[in-house]
């Protein structure tokens, strides 16, 4: 997606050890017209597998995978990673280790909103290792619901997440998809 | 706003203490549409302030604010709670307390996008004790910036989030405003 990588392009800083900033537009300020662009580019590359449900985590999913929803007309479920109190005492829990906090989270779905027959796409602001994603999956599947694809605004595939998830054997889709960040460069696959 | 007030009472629960279960549209499953519905009309309702930015806090603001900045055709900030290893290390840091989770949160915002001239609407999901409003207009002033609106999908009048408020001097809007739970209500004002 052209109007997301010029952006990166732009605005993303290499921060070294694989941390890329793009905190201006995608994950603490959000650009909405860029965030609906790429929402509506996930509902187009996923439409034909029919998604009922969008799932995703909080707190950075959110903005993606809402405008994605948005786009194909479903509801959109964020886990939680804290138990409110607002949920009820049975819940569907999972632990995923976080790569940039270096410890587990853990992802927390009501089974009030997520059931048997859903299918669900699932989708994130970026596809490193794939550990949240493979999490909300077990999530899906605790649930009895069907993982129909996954989705990410962007993917750093030096970091193996697309063969980590090749178990779920759903299609995978990024906008971005970044192959190299050695030595402060940014490039793009192609 | 109809629409929402009867989402409510369909879907709503009363779990007593003034909390208000809105799971399964507001903050864990979101409504597209509805969320859409609730963007535009916050919009609407301060288009004429000429908000140059939106401002919410993490976690279940994200969706209200996203939608109400994608109407107005501006940016969207939400303060993160933890600080990310993206943020620089000055930031604008504050502390709320918590009604709910009753302790002190932190709501940190990056001086990168939030700055002098801003003219900042804070939205939010809930408009209840209005601490995390607060919160988050100590940051805009800290910042330099002008707060000058406020809204909110469901105001809990009964808990005084208004009168709080007053001393910001600007509007405050809110879609559904619930003026009593007890005994298990959920009464709308007028």
């Amino acid at each position: 997606m052209e109007m997301l990588k010029r952006r990166i392009q732009v605005e993303g800083r290499n921060l070294g050890g694989g941390i890329l900033k793009v905190d201006g537009f995608i994950n603490h300020q959000v650009d909405p017209e860029l965030m609906d662009a790429c929402g509506r580019e996930l509902a187009r590359r996923f439409a034909h597998i029919r998604p009922t449900k969008v799932l995703t985590a909080e707190i950075s999913g959110i903005a993606p995978a809402l405008c994605t929803a948005m786009a194909l007309g479903v509801p959109v479920v964020y886990a939680r990673k804290q138990k409110p109190i607002t949920m009820p005492d049975q819940i569907y829990l999972t632990l995923a280790p976080s790569h940039t906090k270096g410890l587990n989270v853990e992802l927390i779905v009501s089974p009030e909103h997520l059931g048997a027959g859903e299918r669900v796409l699932i989708v994130d602001d970026f596809l490193a290792t794939g550990q949240t994603i493979l999490g909300l999956a077990r999530l899906a599947q605790a649930a009895g619901a069907r993982v129909v694809g996954v989705g990410a605004v962007i993917e750093k595939s030096f970091e193996g997440g697309r063969r980590a998830l090749a178990t779920l054997q759903v299609p995978i889709e990024s906008l971005a998809i970044i192959s190299d960040m050695s030595e402060g460069k940014i490039v793009f696959a192609e």
